[in-house]
């Protein structure tokens, strides 16, 4: 290849980027290079400080640059309620509701025995313990409607039954502003099954 | 919002990427923290390494890290053909068909009198020195087929009329692999009128 090995190289360190293939690559090297070179910068210190200076919140597991994220840190949240969700993305996609104002517990993944991730590797136990020490009375299971997000909700929820806390799970059903056609009968079957009064 | 400000930048900065909108950002953000940093801290590195250092082919103005580009020092090319393109990234998609062995000449655009863009901003007259200077039997104008590139070209074609020069338009048609029922009208008429025996 004739080109220069330095834009091949960014090239080749643009395809990390999730969903971005050969031929976007070279798009985004060249628009960066010929027409945004400030932004380019910009993103190369932005995107070294992300990688070296966040961490785990200490009280959530979300990724935070503080020690305790500004989710833990802000007192008028209701520290009787707790979600549950796989991912610090989650957590965003959840606050972006504006719909839940308790706490957040990031697990950071899922129960996989295969790939031989078990409960101690996303933090169950720790969670347990959490629940047990502050005052939550319901712990929301919001991991993903997968079959491994439902094995890790349901495992969560049998190690949390002899305690007093009110476990519930985020409801399945037809999403908003699709057409029923296109719902798939798993769905379709819990949406009828999860129906209520109106 | 309640993210760390820190990740919020990341995800900013990242919209600088063309056709990245906010939810790819936050995508690709969280993708490269959880689970790309080593990818990440590269990319940062070829990122700003690649901003610094590269700059223009003394020869034809494609983006390059040495004075002269690979393919300009390339003394296996043909210095009798000569192609004419908008930006480097043209560069790379004639490159990659390898229909095509002479030199180029990037303009870095277009004419464009609307915004005040002239012959002399897209080194239209250093082109001209340089097909009198060198020995370039062909010129293939291959400016895209759009109003300003079709503009240009012509205008380049205009200022190398008196010159021992053979100018050429790279041929408009119907793209290879099309149905000719999707094919707009204007092409479908260049594609009557250059017709060849077969």
């Amino acid at each position: 290849m004739s080109l220069s090995p330095l834009i091949q190289q960014l090239i080749n360190a643009l395809r990390a980027l999730p969903g971005v293939g050969p031929k976007s690559a070279q798009r985004m090297a060249f628009h960066l290079l010929e027409r945004e070179q400030d932004a380019a910068l910009v993103l190369s210190r932005v995107l070294e400080k992300s990688v070296n200076e966040l961490g785990r919140c200490q009280s959530c597991s979300t990724l935070s640059e503080t020690d305790v994220c500004p989710l833990c840190s802000d007192l008028s949240r209701n520290p009787k309620q707790m979600c549950v969700v796989e991912t610090p993305m989650d957590v965003l996609a959840l606050e972006q509701t504006g719909s839940f104002n308790g706490f957040y517990y990031v697990l950071g993944g899922h129960l996989s025995p295969l790939d031989g991730i078990g409960p101690d590797d996303i933090g169950i136990s720790a969670l347990v313990l959490r629940v047990q020490e502050q005052v939550v009375e319901e712990l929301i299971l919001a991991t993903n409607p997968t079959v491994e997000g439902e094995a890790t909700a349901h495992y969560i929820a049998e190690q949390l039954r002899d305690l007093p806390v009110k476990v519930t799970r985020i409801a399945h059903g037809v999403p908003v502003g699709g057409e029923l056609e296109y719902v798939d009968g798993g769905t379709l079957a819990h949406a009828l099954a999860g129906r209520r009064k109106i």
